[in-house]
């Protein structure tokens, strides 16, 4: 029989998800089990680890996001490099942690973004949106046996949305509690604010991309410290929020912008990190304190947008937080005492690893694709339809 | 039920197939109808129609193509707007014959080579075999609602493969004839030859790219007559073959490489042209002259490549010629002198226009992928293992 037809038939499916965010540090992957129990999803997490990227690797993937650098060979190169380093990673998942190849069923694969670009430019007269994600579907599926579904932002895009956010459902999937009103944070390189009304009507899911989280952060302690990241905020801890400065970067027309909104590394990456080291420089700025500000940045923006922007803010009684970030204990310090008195929690209290939920998003997305399901909502992104996201490779 | 399941199912399918070749001028579109009896298939073609290109898009794609030219954002846009580009013609295809868009179950699209590729490059110390096709399929599905299959040389090439030649197995789908073997020649910017030694074996299919057909008569005509094409090979008559010349052209490796091979305007492309023109300099020729030196590089590889590469020629009773090099007359005269006394008649004794061949392949490459079907024939392109081709974008 065809594979396709058992594969959008089979009940319980064995996905692995994999993402590689904008920090370009490495790819996260995960193992879900995947079923529907009467018409509810049941979203089981079986294994979860990051594999990083060799520092050339790294350092190739920043090259090509820095939206001055035109280089379409290297680009097309590490399309496929990519490609077969998220299938040898896949494979080495199944492995780790005791699985079969046979028994896995599909690959969800965000890619690498180079450029997000949710606004139109113009080509030849018409404003088009045109993203780029890097790491072929089709690599990863003739390399894995496995088939794959990926580049899931295009069609969103294509039905005028600006292709992100797109976790929101995948939130409402794994968090939503019908009669809890809650909101989900995602503290990735950007953050993104999901509202979960606490109904059974995906509709009512909203969300949008806040701003930075640990985008600027990382970018700093790595310019400044030659550390990748500030590992539990402590040299947030160490600085004192420069005020000028703050007052300065929320400048940005960003963060009053309404949703539908999402953002990247064209407006948080190296021109506003270039503005930082400006300011610093004229105004003699110690470093731990331009790492502090850039953290305050990031929760102000996300309390402030939270506040500003969500109307059904007065119900939520829970905010949950996943992404790299959580481990910052600045931001959750700072994030608890701004969302007071609004319960703060990780995912982790739902039995989901808050480093893993982006890569479980895009297993949740390959498994609505092969059932032939939407995966946009139109009020978050902006699209004019509802559109079955992403490209199915066949293993 | 979903909508995929019902479309594998399927028995009768109404497939649209898209293909803009090197020459860059605009679209094949073609409308089949694909089903299988007993085993085999049956190709009925209803409708074709070239929808040319606007000048700047034309322009835009040389750019791109030309492989000094770095511009990913280009790119990247000129990659949506061909989508969408590819998406209005399919449905002006639909009603220019009378059709309507519910009836159509699938497009198969191959897109815009920017990049062919075949030889792998270096990319952070791996060998990696990277191409470009642009108009993205999940542009297409979103635009048209249909269901699009594209960018389906990539499986081949993460198989190992060319990703090229594939349209042997369409030609031994169109025109094979058990106990007769035939050669297929497509004369396109490139010429392919596909050997159907008359067998219903698909793995006795052989076939590579001979060489450049029309692809240096183009670029001279243009440069020199500002003629997009050498309209029945009028200036190939009007000049006379430069021996010197020629001799000095068909000493290009590619010509003596044995298969699997395969070529594209990267070699055949500006830097070939510009040597060309240097010679014309250099030992003063005349323009026509040129045209008809470049015609008969064309036809005398071919007849090489057939009568050196070829094992099974003792029997091959007739030459089928397909792609818009058919209307040259230069090319026709000469190959049925080359290839005397075999017969030489073009793809219409089958019943299909030989303009339309090629989009009729990727009408056909959907259907199989669909199917889950493979679609490379491993020793025409190279590849370890044969793949379902192309990604799936659901309308």
């Amino acid at each position: 029989m065809n594979k396709l037809i058992l594969l959008i038939k089979k009940k319980r499916l064995k996905i692995i998800g994999l993402l590689s965010g904008t920090s370009a540090d490495g790819v996260d992957a995960c193992l879900a089990e995947i079923m529907e129990i009467k018409g509810r999803m049941r979203i089981r997490q079986l294994a979860f680890k990051t594999y990083p990227f060799s520092e050339d690797v790294g350092n190739l993937i920043f090259k090509l996001s820095d939206p001055t650098y035109q280089n379409l060979d290297e680009l097309l190169r590490l399309d496929v490099v990519l490609g077969k380093f998220f299938a040898r990673k896949a494979v080495k998942l199944i492995k780790d942690f005791g699985y079969e190849k046979k028994e896995i069923d599909l690959i969800g694969s965000h890619g690498q973004t180079i450029r997000h670009l949710p606004r139109p430019f113009l080509c030849l007269g018409q404003k088009v949106k045109a993203p780029c994600h890097i790491g072929d579907p089709s690599v990863i599926a003739g390399t894995t046996g496995i088939t794959t579904v990926g580049d899931v932002r295009r069609a969103d895009m294509a039905s005028g949305g600006e292709g992100a956010p797109l976790s929101p459902l995948a939130h409402f999937m794994l968090f939503n509690s019908p009669g809890t009103p809650q909101v989900v944070l995602n503290l990735g390189g950007i953050a993104n604010l999901t509202i979960l009304p606490g109904t059974e009507i995906i509709d009512d899911v909203w969300g949008f991309d806040t701003g930075p989280a640990n985008m600027i952060v990382d970018s700093l302690t790595k310019k400044y410290f030659g550390k990748k990241f500030d590992r539990d905020g402590r040299i947030a801890f160490s600085g004192k929020v420069n005020l000028r400065l703050l007052t300065f970067l929320k400048k940005d027309g960003y963060f009053k912008r309404k949703p539908p909104k999402s953002t990247g590394r064209e407006r948080f990456g190296k021109g506003f990190l270039k503005k930082i080291a400006e300011y610093k420089k004229m105004h003699r700025l110690k470093s731990e304190d331009l790492v502090t500000t850039v953290s305050e940045l990031s929760v102000q923006t996300i309390g402030e947008s939270f506040f500003g922007l969500v109307k059904t803010k007065k119900q939520i009684q829970r905010l949950i937080l996943a992404g790299g970030g959580v481990h910052n204990q600045y931001f959750t310090l700072r994030l608890k005492e701004l969302f007071s008195p609004i319960e703060v929690v990780t995912s982790e209290s739902f039995g989901y690893n808050p480093d893993s939920i982006e890569a479980l998003t895009f297993a949740l997305f390959a498994y609505l694709t092969i059932k032939g399901r939407t995966g946009n909502i139109k009020k978050v992104t902006g699209a004019k339809k509802e559109a079955v996201l992403g490209k199915i490779c066949l293993g």
